[in-house]
């Protein structure tokens, strides 16, 4: 049999997707996406990157023509056997095993290998990783949460029959928490919308009901020609939204910009968290 | 002297714009704009776009090889004499003499005019015609309300300090009413937006103290390949978001969707009119 690509891999996970978010079948398509993308960069050139951002360091791909996106030194793990070695851990409700840092490193690399799988084979195409990014992510909540999330809900006010349409909502059952996960490989001031949805659902559900904890890859942005890399954020707006707009109970980041790691310390202060930490304290989130 | 072609005309509008908003020198830059584009698309034909929206006919412009977007037949008027008999009567304060209908088809024709010379002569500029009609709007109703708009407020909030970037903001002065005027080409999903920054406004300097009035030009999509026309709306979403997120005071169309227009007649209405009306209306709206 021929070896996948990461492409051919990436378009067997958008066929099953919906079916069952949460099923191991998904799981093995991201697997086999990540094996393919390690495959297919380990072939390329690296460029180093100058990073402007505190702290971290970025290099990037290239086959001598495209250049991909940056991609973080420390996160970027070129290990495929990580990502069976992070889903046996989850399938055992172990993730304790494992600690919140390792967990992010894997997921980063899943998602920023085929970035950069695309970026060096497709011109200008967002809407990929975008997509990918929201299997990747809906896939592991469901598997953590045991229940595959909805993407509408119905709205029952009166004389005012509608759905709401939403990103992912997992909803443990009656009296349990349900949690409102937008997805987003990066956000820059379109990231009003979170906290105007949040809002929203509080309205309309009551506050409280809803867990708002969106996951966002990054907020990084490469200046090719100069081959740097900066982090664009707008900290004191989020301040404002948090207390304006609606409560996000925490914001996850793959790669958790230094700015907005900065408001887990300040009064009140955002709950900015890494990913991985999601799998530990999933079951301590609603208390 | 040779004729300015749109572009050139544009350049100069966007060199002078910031310098002082509501001035005659402005008014004058759009007006050649108005006039260049007219002369440019009076060489061109026009082909028949088949409308799914009721009441309404469509057409575009074609060079032979290019197709423009969607024009409202009813609104499109090739007449820049009409840009001087409305700056006329708005500096006289004269605007009751034309009714809300006429302003709007004037308006309406200004911007799309202009829209109408990108399409046919650059690839995928999203960017001028949005910018443009910012420009356009926005000297409209400075000279209407007699102030110049600024787009960033101070937020003094105890500890936090830090300014706020918005859309356009009228302040009409101390004890006096503020107009809040995102101006947007079309919105879809990212309405939201809208709300949710009046929330904030609502928030930071007291419910009430700003009126919410977006300006929009419309929300028809065309299928180039099929010459269809349709409107895309979301008006339960835009009921949800007047009930649960803040309440904006009008909702301001050049070519007024056919399923927002309904809105008006629903308890709660949401007040969706032809801008037009403003115009008309500007003084008793903080009433």
């Amino acid at each position: 049999m021929p070896r996948k690509t990461p492409l051919s891999a990436y378009v067997d996970l958008q066929d099953a997707f919906a079916t069952d978010v949460k099923s191991v079948a998904n799981q093995q398509s991201l697997g086999e996406i990540f094996t393919a993308s390690c495959r297919f960069l380990s072939k390329l050139e690296t460029v180093e990157l100058r990073s402007l951002v505190s702290s971290k360091e970025y290099f990037a791909f290239t086959d001598g023509t495209r250049v991909s996106r940056a991609v973080n030194k420390r996160l970027f793990l070129d290990e495929p056997t990580q990502w069976e070695v992070f889903c046996r851990a989850l399938a055992a409700k172990k993730v304790p095993d494992l600690d919140a840092e390792t967990i992010t490193r894997v997921i980063y690399s899943v998602a920023v290998g085929f970035f950069c799988y695309i970026d060096l084979t497709k011109d200008g195409d967002q809407k990929t990783p975008g997509t990918f990014f929201e299997y990747l992510i809906g896939h592991l909540m469901a598997r953590r949460l045991d229940v595959n999330p909805k993407v509408r809900l119905p709205v029952l006010n009166l004389d005012l029959e509608a759905t709401l349409p939403t990103d992912f909502v997992f909803d443990l059952g009656p009296n349990q928490a349900k949690f409102h996960v937008p997805v987003k490989t990066s956000t820059r001031e379109r990231v009003i919308q979170v906290w105007a949805h949040q809002r929203v659902l509080d309205g309309v559900y009551g506050t409280g009901r809803f867990l708002g904890t969106p996951v966002i890859l990054g907020e990084t942005k490469t200046d090719r020609k100069k081959r740097e890399v900066i982090e664009i954020c707008l900290p004191d707006q989020w301040r404002i939204y948090q207390m304006h707009i609606a409560q996000l109970k925490r914001i996850y980041y793959l790669d958790i910009p230094v700015t907005y790691e900065k408001l887990n310390e300040v009064f009140p202060p955002l709950s900015v968290k890494p990913f991985g930490q999601f799998f530990l304290e999933a079951d301590i989130l609603p208390t």
